[in-house]
């Protein structure tokens, strides 16, 4: 449903913007860029705004899987795990997806994203491409505002024995297997019982991943800067349980209970299958993923938007 | 449906209790006495506690209303507004609603309280009647659990001038007053727009109101830890409006729209009646309400019981 | 919000509708005209709507309070009571309000109507200004859908006296009127106790109510063929209580309990005051509401546009 | 968590209860017993049942897979697609799990269920064990209430042949097998298009499943004699999206989009794996599963016991 991508990246508008107002933070000297190969028209794009971001005088490096996907040449190119030591920042042209997945891995380098949408403006990439020329060139020369997002670091113990680690930008999720079956979770707050719960899953998610699967299954917006978490059950048994937001520094383990089998994925990705018995470790991650907007960016114009909010005086 | 009072509270149990265990705070002095006044027995209870807490050397103050209402004599008095500066701390015998009226008045002057439930066990009065010769004792002796309640405050603006404000321990709720028409709200945070709402009510609800109205309406349960209030629309217009959680730190504007008056209240409370125009501010009180609890006290399975959670392994 | 009425209604247009295809009913012989009279711009548009359906031989009756209202003459005019007994069908150009006031009145007699939409579609008004003229005249010619639409009639009981009755298309609400308390109503269905519950208030709603006011809060959509009547607290205290879904048949009796007034109100509008004792007594009137539709409307793709259900194969 | 069956029935007190009142129906001449084999203590507790009835003079039959697990003798014996054309009533100890296998076996043959729980009490077997003894005399002599209960019927469709095909006295449920994504379900109702859905997955539910799986998404609640089937999202990515009541008459259609396989279970048993195509249609069964209860019970009751609706006056 997507068009193909048809706007032209001009190097004068980039000159113009770069050249617009004192720039609150340092200009960016060198840039990471990153794709979601599967995007129509995704490979001449990056092509265009490589060329012109090296053309200000900025290195610019290419995220090695989008680089090989698209047979872009070149350019030097780096593994997600080693691309946040060569460059200031990132920016990214995909979905939200395409975000969490590098998001992770550059925020323990502390490299800030910068978000350009392809498709359906996304939460954090709420830069459309018919803006990208004229806001990207005042971003790099530091005319942005920062974001800090939260993360979270999890691992699963059997037997006392860590078999599984993974990160989430968005959320963590313990969910059924079986197709006809509850899971049975016992869940502990820095070592407090909370509930025993019986659900389709359990979710807990950042305040990032309040907007995403959480959402959809009821859980509140939680704002970037409210230092919490949030667990949402997944259709649970007990009519009375509702979402709860914790703070972020607490130590949730989520034990496997009943007879059933289960799984815990991280960001919908990373994926770990449980036995009864297991249980998953989760806690805030000692990094954050920083995400660049332009300047006057409103967080509540994103919801707005994306959650269909109509309601202006009564027509 | 409440029964009668009838635990006798022995000078022993106190003087047993207080013998037990080094304190990890000062020893209580001073300590004032506040009651509601149509609870069953509570005149007897009252001057019986009064007594024993006498008999152990502190200074013993009764709430003026209190004492008016059950005539109880033999004691000095203070008002509300006076009290925090005569004590150092305060037990409460009533309901949730009685903690909101006191806590709200002792928070500036930070005389933290100790809340004893006279029926079904409440978020706030979180101590039975029947637990508290176990328990009182040891806490007035300094052995007890702190936590701290942030307090909202709130005004009314008309025409740029102040004509009402109040401080709400739960929350502040603007409401239709009509009863066939939705309120017209524009909300919002820290000088941008938020949304524009039409419903029956906006919620603005402290950690501590979460719990109460809040989470009648759909909204989350927010640990009293985490910093932040959540807003919760009452029967909103637009299906995809959600609960969000905002940091505790942001000061919301509620410009009543439409032509429809409305109402504000403070913890049900204090009121004050909104005409098109009419704008509410609030923001975070500088001041905190502390709830005091027995060692050992779980915020989770104080949630358990109220919440009806009753999900243990399968049975 | 709403622009000037625009569309021009063209003789041609009608004339030519009217000529396709064979009608499944008989043709309408005499048609009432209903406005909203606050529209704007529509005093001229009932007027060339009267007269083109006059143009085509049909006797046209205006609704009293719109003749009067937009200083209509050359009519014959008929007050909403008595206007069920001179038209086969009515012509209703407002919103849903609109739609609902005259309904409760031309249930009785049988009169089925065609709502025209002015401003943004309805649920009830689901033809557009925009395809009125090329759907009108077919649809005076017997080529529509119809669809019987339940009511629902009450009366309120103090002492055994009925003090009030009145008759709702959509709903029936028992709703607070203080506004710092909740009601407490004793609910029974059949003779039968079905709940006590506190809460902001109570919905009993019809499938035509089912998308009202009864959607914000929480209730599902009853497809209008469903004979069934659903029930949906607003902020119920418990918080396990759902919307329930009764037989059409029943009788429901709401008694309201505590020592709060409060008060009940028919489709938002007709309103009774209740004291503590009083009991509501609802069940399905003996009448129903008929609506015409163009041919091939569907109730699925009203739904869909009124809720921005956009969820076309992932973009 | 279930205790041991300690229950001792009498044959007076059988005998006795059979001796009152005038029977509203013909008394029942043959009985068909079901058990849940893993129920502790459940083959002496049905070996003395059996005993006690057939002292009545009646025919005794047990379900095979009871009598096998259990080897119990010295009855006759019949496989569940049998029993039916046997008995005249079947009773059941176990839990709603077990009503439901045996329910949509003698649903066909018209044969009557009275159900007695083993543990916690649930919807459908709604006699405790403990007063077992004092209402099942009765009920056998034809002191009763009737309850019909209406089924699903659905098959599988690919490339246009049926691949599966089951019954559900529950629900028919489509999930996602996949941990990370969503399905995408096309839904057409009488071939009308409804929506197209992204979500967990999409719960059809009569009103006997009403108050399982799909009340814990959200659902509301179908009273028995409602002629609707419910349907509910799990997690819907549209936040506007809503469960809907349907006519229990309609053919809904569920094509699975998007990429992803899914799964369809009945029940939450019989299942069957989907790929993008399939198509899963489900109408209303011509037969009906009956309930009997005793004299007296109420529909309401029980939902108020199960859902903990503890809303008496204020207490």
């Amino acid at each position: 449903m997507s068009s193909p991508l048809s706007v032209s990246l001009s190097a004068t508008a980039l000159a113009t913007s770069t050249a617009v107002g004192s720039s609150p933070f340092e200009p960016f000297g060198s840039v990471a860029l990153v794709g979601k190969p599967q995007a129509n028209g995704i490979a001449e794009l990056l092509g265009k705004l490589a060329a012109e971001i090296a053309a200000t005088g900025r290195k610019v490096v290419f995220e090695a899987g989008t680089a090989v996907a698209l047979e872009i040449q070149g350019y030097p190119i780096a593994p997600p795990e080693t691309l946040g030591s060569q460059v200031e920042v990132a920016v990214v042209l995909g979905g939200d997806g395409t975000m969490l997945g590098i998001g992770r891995h550059l925020a323990p380098a502390g490299v800030p994203l910068i978000g350009v949408n392809l498709g359906r403006l996304g939460f954090m990439t709420d830069i459309s491409l018919a803006e990208m020329p004229t806001v990207l060139g005042a971003m790099l020369d530091g005319n942005y505002e920062r974001e800090n997002r939260s993360l979270l670091q999890g691992c699963v113990l059997r037997d006392g024995a860590q078999i599984f680690s993974a990160t989430a930008l968005n959320d963590v999720v313990v969910n059924r297997t079986s197709p006809g079956g509850m899971v049975e979770l016992m869940v502990t707050v820095d070592g407090r019982f909370m509930y025993y719960q019986r659900s389709d899953g359990l979710i807990m998610a950042t305040p990032t991943g309040s907007t995403a699967y959480a959402l959809a299954a009821g859980g509140p917006i939680l704002h970037p800067e409210v230092g919490g978490i949030v667990l949402v059950p997944v259709a649970p048994h007990a009519l009375s349980n509702r979402p709860i937001v914790l703070l972020q520094d607490v130590e949730v383990v989520i034990e496997l209970g009943g007879e059933r089998d289960a799984c815990v994925n991280f960001d919908m990705q990373s994926l770990a299958s449980l036995i009864p018995g297991d249980r998953v470790i989760v806690r805030r991650s000692p990094h954050t993923a920083t995400f660049l907007h332009p300047q006057g960016t409103s967080y509540f114009a994103t919801l707005r938007k994306k959650l269909h909010w109509h309601e202006y005086p009564s027509a």
